[in-house]
């Protein structure tokens, strides 16, 4: 059967939700969104999603891209797309805020060349009142500057086996972490890392590394050697999904331009 | 009996409550804080509050302030005022963020000099997947730039019977604006409006008439005309509850400077 393509952009509040991916033991933002893209063809089909970032149970999107194939014959739109999306996933916290028709041969996950991801920790003695779901609560007094200093050591490319989760599938452990841009807002300590792609955990490893730096436990050049262990034991905790916000998927060319 | 007062600095999210004031018909954040303040003495005491900011059901705060004033000769110290009333409010979404002792003269009210406060408007066609109880969320695209100018009008010192709820119980409808400043960040549009003292309504209903101005509804000299009516079916409707956040209350001295 002749198919076409679509790719929309994606918010998401991870809260109380399983992750990406399809998983028997709770609700996942691809079951919601797949379910929702069979209602808008009657149910008649199943449709399957690809997406750039399998973010993990508790984390956030602004800015998730995937692609959804649908049959060839049926007359959508961006519009159409957006609006029935939006509709059937209600109530989840899940949002389509654009929708693109894209070739065949583009695909939301290899096509990207570039991912944007936030951390954020709440540094402060008090527990969080507003954005309980959206921050790392941390008491302990965070050095930022040294912490950005500490964050050059991972720029460039790297064998970033210690802050890869044992269960990560990549192929390779290389990755080159092109920006790492740290600052703080009031209480808010903001970690902005940027790359074609992160290995499984590599943010909130990298993230967990830096508080222990932070907050006095490691000298500043522990990152360093951490990286030159390539071994996952020797770095830092895995900070908290609930703190982590995939921001932006980059593309050669923006596949939502002209659609909305 | 002697007493001894102490200025807090509280966080919270009003979803769900009924505002800063005690009601019957659910939970305030004064009920919330004034337990916990009374469990601090054992509930030996009635302990009551005074606040900088009745904030109404829905609306939000990063720095409200409140005064309360205990039995002199109980040995509180700002951490044992902090720990113990974060303790008690559990699990209200409400937080003390700093604590200072403060003279019998001082009012968290009347020692107060200026109030800002921040409300948010979410403008895109898409529903929000976060920070679904921060924002209002408006679909029609909005100029910015208009609603800058429009803000103009409101600057100074003017007669705001326009902008206020019928319900306002100030002697006087003069206030001056002394601050109003409106910028967009990504989808959201962030209205900063800054004063002695606003009226009851005041920045909802200036955020709602604003908001008929950016839209295209009415020219931005509308503003102006609705100031001069002194009348409140003049001005455009009342904003939610939800956008709103009272984000810092400014003394002559800061009540907390030295004490975490």
């Amino acid at each position: 059967m002749d198919i076409q393509r679509w790719a929309v952009k994606i918010e998401y509040d991870g809260t109380g939700l399983v992750g990406w991916q399809r998983q028997k033991k709770g609700l996942s933002i691809q079951q919601v969104l797949e379910e929702a893209a069979e209602k808008i063809c009657n149910n008649q089909y199943k449709i399957n999603s690809i997406t750039a970032g399998r973010t993990d149970s508790g984390v956030h999107a602004m800015g998730q891209v995937a692609h959804l194939d649908f049959p060839a014959h049926l007359p959508l739109t961006a519009k159409k797309i957006c609006d029935g999306l939006n509709h059937y996933m209600k109530p989840h916290a899940i949002a389509i805020l654009q929708a693109g028709q894209v070739d065949l041969q583009w695909s939301a996950r290899f096509t990207a060349v570039q991912r944007k991801y936030r951390y954020v920790i709440l540094n402060r003695l008090s527990r969080p009142a507003l954005n309980t779901n959206y921050v790392w609560h941390v008491r302990k007094p965070l050095d930022v500057d040294k912490m950005v200093r500490a964050a050059q050591y991972l720029l460039g490319q790297h064998d970033f086996t210690s802050f890869r989760a044992t269960a990560c599938q990549a192929n390779s452990p290389i990755r080159k972490l092109d920006r790492f841009d740290i600052y703080k807002k009031d209480d808010y300590i903001y970690f902005e890392p940027e790359a074609r792609s992160f290995l499984h955990h590599q943010v909130r490893n990298m993230v967990g590394t830096l508080k222990m730096i932070g907050d006095g436990y490691w000298p500043e050049e522990q990152a360093f050697t951490i990286l030159q262990a390539k071994d996952r034991k020797a770095a830092g905790i895995n900070a908290p999904a609930t703190g982590l916000f995939l921001t932006e998927v980059i593309y050669p060319t923006d596949p939502f331009i002209e659609q909305i």
